[in-house]
């Protein structure tokens, strides 16, 4: 015996797919989303097929957009002669939410890591390297996570732009070891930006 | 300045009206859409769309469903004579996964809450006093929930069905399987006390 009729099944599979949404949530979700307006079920839909249908990389820094260049990157009000390199776009809003950091970013969409078998031509390092040509850089700021894999392409990257003489440090280990950028709060955020060292 | 394009932002927006859905996991979430393959996504707001234009109201008991009559009310094999009465669909659910209850349901739509301003004639309860005028049933058991809404609408429909000399019974309340003594409420602990049955 089906507990639910074959559409709300259906729906419920769908939402339990979702990261952090369990078998409860998905329920929840599901009973939810049938109780709302029929008109606010489709715009909800529709903005999901839309963002995903607009939504691509930044020409310049790699982070999502539905522009050819990304807020940020538009902004003539951001220095343009330091880079921030992140692991993803959410790390990228965490340290923006400081309202603190004035430079651009580059979104390198991963972290070199050998155990999952992700190179550094897996993750958006190639089009670093090219701003560093065409972009009069004086700083790049390694912000990947303070995890194995974070560390590791920290080092890597460091080790690719030396040779250029451009400045390349890390932030600070404010951030807890073994901590995602994401969840922590803007005054460790900030305490690392400032605490920064040169690799 | 923006955090994120106008489209990704829309995303965000939408997600966290969902219940359960904070700032951070909306986020969370309009990131894993976005970088999902286009067919999921699509799939995913189609099955939406499709839930809430196709779920309705199953015509016997008033839970949600795709068909004219739901799941449990279309089988042979459930026991007609008997109808439990619940707030909604998911205590339903939560009865029905138990594997133990062969009878039928009778959903509410909610219960009543003079402080909400939810009378009898907001919830199924004219429904369910038809289906006792037409239907051979000999017994009616409250399930509704033991919170203060969920008493007084067990109250009111039992001095509504007593008249008819259908049998009518409350589920009991009482100390949860497994659980501790030392953290039940008062009220729960001198219902069970109440309630105590003679071995």
């Amino acid at each position: 015996m089906n507990l639910y009729s074959d559409r709300m099944q259906a729906l419920i599979d769908e939402l339990s797919r979702l990261p952090g949404i369990g078998a409860k949530s998905a329920q929840r979700l599901a009973f939810h989303i049938v109780n709302l307006p029929s008109e606010d079920v489709r715009r909800l839909a529709d903005t999901m097929v839309e963002a995903k249908t607009k939504i691509r990389t930044c020409r310049r820094c790699c982070t999502l957009t539905d522009q050819e260049y990304c807020p940020i990157c538009s902004s003539p009000s951001r220095d343009p002669s330091t880079i921030m390199v992140v692991e993803n776009p959410r790390d990228l809003a965490a340290y923006e939410k400081t309202g603190r950091y004035e430079g651009l970013y580059h979104v390198l969409h991963g972290a070199i890591s050998p155990a999952l078998g992700i190179g550094p031509s897996d993750i958006r390092l190639k089009e670093l390297m090219q701003r560093l040509q065409t972009e009069d850089v004086k700083e790049v700021i390694i912000a990947t996570n303070s995890s194995l894999e974070g560390e590791a392409t920290a080092m890597y990257i460091s080790r690719l732009i030396k040779p250029t003489g451009i400045r390349v440090s890390r932030i600070a280990s404010g951030v807890p070891v073994g901590g995602d950028l994401e969840y922590i709060d803007e005054v460790t955020l900030l305490r690392a930006l400032e605490g920064r060292v040169e690799l």
